[in-house]
């Protein structure tokens, strides 16, 4: 389903229920209202109910939303009731930290290839989902492993002289999104998905609040 | 100065703003119109024109903006045209690729300190701009040393379930702010700022683009 003009600080939040939704689930909770829900995920009620809008009609009148209910509704909206197979690029400390992220492992999101220019034989870091250590190779084999094993997101995490080089391959190779975190704007084709993780970006934004307040 | 009802994605497309005008500074770009800024950073010219009106009156009409003033307004915006003094706490693979990353360096962004329970003796990353080592300490010294050593801003990244207990140990130590890397909502007194970094909240939001086109 397409969803039209749903803002980005939107999809942030959906994202952010979801995992106060995983919890509450953890815990067994079996119904929840928006004032619940807003209160546990710090946002305001009324934001919550606009948010879920967007998307159609949630929950019951006077009783609230059941968790697990929500739950899949949220998943199925942002598209994590499918597994993303994803490559990490660049394998320093950035990339080795990628690998043994435990967010990922929870959620639907599977890193499946390592590449770099160098590659050791085999780095030290387990997939705890794949029970396996991930084998790092070399990046011009990216074009055959990503056919080979259905990458849908390549991960850039190489110094930022390398990415564009880096996205040009991924998008060579196949590969429907990038999650770029090296400290440079790369280009793709139009309709291509690139989203930047760029920590000065989000340090900006401290520095900012901290100085005007 | 205070500004107020400044949206954050005007905030984050200021740093971009930033980064911009100091690779064209880089280059010896002395006049910009807002076209091609806004070309550069990839949004559109209006964009940046509202973006900039919060803050004031910029440029000349007919000529454009000088780039280096433009820069400085922007960073003096931002709270940039100071140092910020921070600490990273927790390293693993994620502390110490923060260690080393050069963005930081290249702005007001300076590592004084690192933390973590079992500290090694020295590690080997070497903060470019200090030239020196940076020692790991242990976190029970976070109090005194960030004191002595001026820390404006914890960066957090350990795990998960150590984040709320060093945050704690931050705001005790008189620290004015976090970056938190931990996937793990924290919860400060009212006025603290926290900002998070977390990587599947990205990866969600690319997740839902690549669903929903």
């Amino acid at each position: 389903m397409k969803y039209s003009k749903v803002p980005e600080a939107t999809i942030r939040r959906l994202s952010r229920y979801s995992r106060c939704l995983e919890e509450m689930e953890e815990k067994e909770e079996k119904v929840v209202s928006s004032a619940q829900l807003a209160n546990k995920c710090m946002v305001n009620s009324a934001q919550v109910r606009k948010d879920l809008a967007y998307f159609g009609e949630f929950g019951i009148r006077g009783v609230g939303y059941y968790v697990k209910d929500l739950l899949n509704d949220i998943k199925r909206i942002l598209g994590l009731n499918k597994e993303w197979r994803m490559a990490v690029i660049g394998m320093g400390n950035l990339g080795s930290a990628l690998l043994s992220y435990k967010d990922f492992l929870k959620q639907n999101y599977k890193i499946v290839a390592a590449f770099d220019i160098v590659p050791p034989k085999v780095i030290g870091r387990v997939s705890e989902k794949l029970g396996k250590p991930v084998e790092v190779l070399h990046i011009n084999r990216i074009r055959e492993v990503a056919k080979e094993r259905r990458i849908d997101i390549g991960i850039i995490a190489t110094p930022a002289s390398e990415a564009q080089g880096v996205a040009n391959l991924l998008v060579e190779a196949g590969v429907r999104g990038i999650l770029n975190f090296a400290p440079a704007q790369i280009t793709t084709p139009e309709g291509f998905v690139v989203k930047d993780v760029f920590f000065t970006t989000v340090l900006d934004n401290l520095a900012y609040l901290l100085s005007n307040s």
